[in-house]
């Protein structure tokens, strides 16, 4: 499906995009390196993850924002879920992404938002998105034509790097652990091939991508509102996201985010292999 | 030895530890996230150790300040080497630490300074330090009676957080794969024990800790210049940094940082179970 949307509205919509980002900043500060920390439960009751009153106040004040403006749009939140709309467009909304990160202090979390086509069965291509950094102020922002970076430096044009051979690359991932025994091993492959392999960034990695500063990000088991924000971003600047195997990563799972063509298709053989 | 220092004095000193970070800020501001990225060598003919433009700028910017206004001091720096003095005072130089982070555009990367007794056979006791993030705009110092972190959100008091169970606490480490086998291994005990293993922060991690975010930092394999600046910022907010075995940890090699002596104890009965 192509929803169509004049050059004025996909103005608005970039507006839009940024006044929930910036409503988002001002929850996610609100509880950022408090001392205690803020409160947390435990979603999963097994494993460690961290739900923060930050978390779901963000994604509260974005909703609340969306039901003023755009309340024909569908929602896709990692804290309170669905929303069908009726515009063809939803917006995929991770008011923290990197909880971990964010509980620890460190500036790399984000929030991440996305415009995408809404689907059937949830959300499609993403077609305008930001990733967030409240606490540096920096926010990376792609699509409807527009590629830049605003923070501590002001506002710059971003562009991923073009290709280098896989033994000069920068490889990125979150946890040292990726996915499954078989996903792992997968990775393991990669990363013996790349120059230097880095953990711990979250959504961060990803934005260094579009900034022109890595080459690759390999995660998987990853949700719709892991990659929404970042695949816009990406794409917008030159970049390329799509599962291991080339097709569409927009719901997530496994993910190979490239700088360009021809280092994702290596990395996507390697990953293979 | 313990050298006399005036509360005059100390109130300079710290005053010229600032200038020394904000000429070395100039210098690592000027490269980072240059299009195409900083002109490289590789130090080491084996491994992958890039040392920047911007890393002997920087240290070059620091040591002629030095030279102008306490030539009388030792400098010990990770570029251009020792500079014995005469005063009983050394000044410990990483102009970037996380060279890696600095190449890869992350905001994780960091200028430590600190000054240090000096003895005989290189640095003593860190008495007053800092870390700094210039893209950030963080600074984070300690000694002399002074603990605070200056930044985004203005100046603000440094406190690490109180003893907490192993198995609540955040452990942080630069690369999963700590120093040797055997120190892995150690490393590999601990991290099972807490709540949560973090990686890839650089000095930013012992920053966290000051700041009362993190509980524990653990490494193996540093360096004087790598350890000087996070001693006296950890010390100065109450935690605590030691070898392995308690002894100091002002040479480097296997550094155990921690947020309150209770989980020091704690961890490195672990570290050497």
């Amino acid at each position: 499906m192509t929803v169509s949307i004049s050059p004025a509205e996909r103005e608005a919509l970039i507006v839009l995009a940024q006044e929930l980002a910036d409503t988002a900043r001002v929850e996610t500060l609100r509880h950022f390196r408090t001392a205690g920390g803020p409160e947390t439960s435990n979603k999963l009751a097994g494993g460690f993850d961290p739900v923060t009153v930050a978390d779901r106040g963000a994604e509260k004040a974005m909703r609340d924002l969306l039901a003023e403006r755009r309340p024909q749009d569908g929602i896709f939140g990692e804290e309170y879920g669905v929303k069908r709309g009726e515009s063809g467009l939803t917006w995929v909304l991770d008011p923290i992404d990197g909880t971990r990160g964010y509980m620890s202090g460190t500036p790399t979390w984000g929030v991440l938002i996305s415009l995408s086509e809404e689907l059937a069965d949830g959300p499609g291509r993403p077609l305008m998105g930001l990733v967030d950094q409240p606490y540096v102020g920096e926010r990376f922002l792609g699509g409807f034509g527009r590629s830049e970076l605003s923070g501590p430096r002001g506002v710059m044009p971003l562009r991923a790097r073009p290709a280098r051979p896989l033994s000069e690359a920068v490889l990125f991932s979150t946890f040292p652990e990726v996915g499954t025994a078989e996903e792992g091993a997968a990775f393991a492959r990669l990363s013996k091939q790349v120059r230097l392999t880095r953990y711990g960034m979250d959504c961060y990695a990803y934005a260094l991508i579009a900034a022109g500063q890595i080459d690759l990000v390999v995660e998987a088991g990853l949700h719709p509102y892991d990659v929404g924000g970042p695949i816009a971003v990406i794409e917008a600047a030159g970049g390329i996201v799509t599962d291991w195997t080339g097709g569409p990563a927009w719901r997530g799972g496994r993910v190979l985010a490239a700088a360009n063509h021809e280092i994702h298709a290596e990395a996507m053989k390697v990953l293979n292999g």
